[in-house]
C-alpha cells in the first residue's frame, strides 16, 4: 500500500525521490581511482564504484528524502557485478530507513509476471525455503499486456504491503506516438489510466490510494492536471523533473487538495550535481545542496 | 538483422524456438538432488540446477532447432545466482551454434534504453574497455513509450547484426483489454504494428525482414493472418503454441508465401515433456521427442 510511502513523505516533509541511475561516467573520480586501485579496471571495480557512489549519495541525503528509485538498466548494463551493486544499494537504502521504488518497468503474463513479482517484491521458493532476493517496497510495471500481467504483482503487493506504479503518460518526447492517439472519446493514455485504476486495491488503505499508482511525466503538466482531476485517489510517480526539463510549476497539479498523492523524481539533477560544479571531490555537498533546493521548490505543494 | 535467424531456420528446416523458462519445480529430481548434495539447499544450488537443466535441454535438441529463448524472469526470480545461470545458458547455447532470443520485454527511454541495449545486445564501456556482458542475438521489447525507447536498441542492432521483437498482439487472455480497443479506423495493436514497422531498418537485409519484428500470439490466429497480410515483410515471434493452447493450424498464417517470416515458441511443451510422462530420469529423451513432434507439425509451413 502507498500508505507507507505517504507516511515517509510526511515525516520528511518532502515529496521527492532521488533516482539512482549511476553510469560509471557519473561516479566521482576519487571513487573510481580507489576502486581501480583495489580491483583493477574490471567489472568488479565498476560494481564497487557504483555502490560506493550510491552509498555516498544515500549518506548525504537520507535525512532529507523519503525514498530512492534505482533504475535497473544502469546496473544490468554492468553485468552480474552491476546487479550485485543494485542489490547492495537496495539493502543499504532500506537500512537507512528509505522507501525503495525499483524502476524496472517489467511486463509479462501469468507465471512469468509472478516470477518478476517474486524476484523484486516477494519471495522465491528455493528448495522449500522462502527467500527474499530483493525486497523492494515498490516496482514500476508496464500494463500493455492487460490485467494478466498486473494481477501477480498486485497479489504480491497485498502479501508484502508493497505497491506498483504502472506507466500511463511517460515523460519522453515520443510518448505521444501511441499514448496520445484518440481511441473513441479519449486518448490511449486515459484508457490505460482506467485500467490502472481498475487494477488498484484500496481495501485496507487508510489513505485511500491503495497499491497501484501511475507513472505520469512532469514534462506533460496539462495531462498531469487532467489525470489528477479524473482520478482523485491515484498515486503518481512523476519523472522528468530537472534534467528532463520539468519545473516546479509543472508538477503542482500532481498533488491532491491535501498535498498528497504524488512523488517527484529527480535523478541526474541530484546525482550529477558535482559535475555541474566540476567538483567531484565534494559530490556529497553538491548533491545535498541540490536535494535541499529541490525540497524548497516542491515541498510547498505537499 | 533477421537474416541470420532465417538462415538458421532454413538449415534446421524447423521454424521452432525452444523457450527456456526453468522454474525449479520443472528441474528433474536427479539434477536437483545432485546440486543439493554439492551446494546444500542454497541459491547457488538453485542456479546450478537451472543451468544443468538448460544444458541438458540444449544438448538433446541443438541439432534440431535453430534457436532458444530464455525468459529473463525465471532467472531473476532466483537472484544473482539465477542471473549467473542465465548468462551461462546464453553462452552455452551460442557455443552450440544456436541463435539466442532473450525474452526481456525491456522498455525505457534515452540513456536508460541504451543501457539495456548495451547490457543485452551490445557492449558496455568499463573504464575505457568495451565489454560484452550478455551478447544475445535478439531481445524482446515493449514499445508503449514510442520511438525514444526503441531507437537505442535499433542503433545497437545495426552495430552488432542483432534484432528485436516488439510486442504487438500478446498471447494472453487479457491482451485485448488495451490492445483490441478501436482507435480511429483500427485497433491499438495495429497502430502499434504500424510503429513497429516504422522502426524497422531493412537496408542491408537480404531477406528484407530487417531487424525489428513483432510478437504476435499463436492464441490469436485471426490477428496473426491479418498482420501477415498487412505487413508482408515483418518477422513474427509467435508464443502461445502448445501449453498456452495454440495449435499448428493456428500458426499457419504466420508464414509468408515462401515459408519464411516467423518463428514459433514452445516453452513448457518442450521443457516439461518429462513431467507429462512422469519420467524425470529421461528428460532429454522426452524433450527430444517433443521437439521432433513439434517439428513434424510445423515444419511443413516453412
Amino acid at each position: 500500500m502507498f500508505d507507507r510511502l505517504i507516511k515517509a513523505i510526511n515525516e520528511k516533509k518532502n515529496p521527492a525521490v532521488m533516482g539512482l541511475d549511476p553510469l560509471l561516467e557519473y561516479v566521482p573520480q576519487p571513487i573510481v581511482d580507489e576502486c581501480i586501485a583495489q580491483y583493477g579496471k574490471t567489472p568488479k571495480a565498476a560494481g564497487e564504484a557504483l555502490f560506493a557512489f550510491n552509498k555516498g549519495l544515500i549518506d548525504c541525503a537520507y535525512d532529507l528524502i523519503p525514498a530512492v528509485k534505482p533504475q535497473a538498466a544502469f546496473y544490468e548494463k554492468y553485468g552480474i557485478e552491476g546487479m550485485i551493486a543494485l542489490d547492495r544499494t537496495i539493502q543499504y537504502a532500506k537500512q537507512a530507513g528509505l522507501y525503495v521504488i525499483l524502476d524496472i518497468k517489467r511486463n509479462d503474463i501469468g507465471t512469468t509476471a509472478q516470477a518478476y513479482a517474486d524476484a523484486y517484491l516477494g519471495q522465491t521458493d528455493v528448495f522449500g525455503e522462502k527467500v527474499s532476493f530483493t525486497g523492494a517496497d515498490c516496482v514500476t510495471v508496464n500494463g500493455y499486456l492487460g490485467s494478466d500481467g498486473i494481477k501477480p504483482f498486485v497479489d504480491t503487493c497485498l502479501q508484502t504491503d508493497g505497491a506498483i506504479f504502472s506507466l500511463v503518460k511517460t515523460s519522453n518526447k515520443s510518448s505521444g506516438e501511441l499514448q496520445d492517439k484518440i481511441c473513441g472519446e479519449k486518448s490511449i493514455y486515459l484508457h490505460m489510466a482506467d485500467l490502472v485504476d481498475s487494477w488498484n486495491v484500496r481495501e485496507g488503505s487508510a489513505s485511500g490510494y491503495g497499491c497501484v499508482g501511475a507513472v505520469v511525466g512532469a514534462t506533460y503538466p496539462e495531462q498531469l492536471n487532467q489525470l489528477r482531476a479524473l482520478y482523485p485517489k491515484m498515486f503518481f510517480l512523476v519523472p522528468g523533473y530537472g534534467a528532463q526539463g520539468g519545473k516546479a510549476s509543472d508538477i503542482m497539479g500532481a498533488f491532491d487538495k491535501d498535498g498528497n498523492g504524488a512523488i517527484i523524481n529527480s535523478s541526474r539533477g541530484l546525482m550529477c550535481a558535482h559535475m555541474k560544479q566540476n567538483d567531484p571531490s565534494h559530490f556529497q555537498k553538491h548533491t545535498r545542496d541540490a536535494v535541499l533546493a529541490m525540497k524548497q521548490e516542491i515541498s510547498p505543494f505537499c
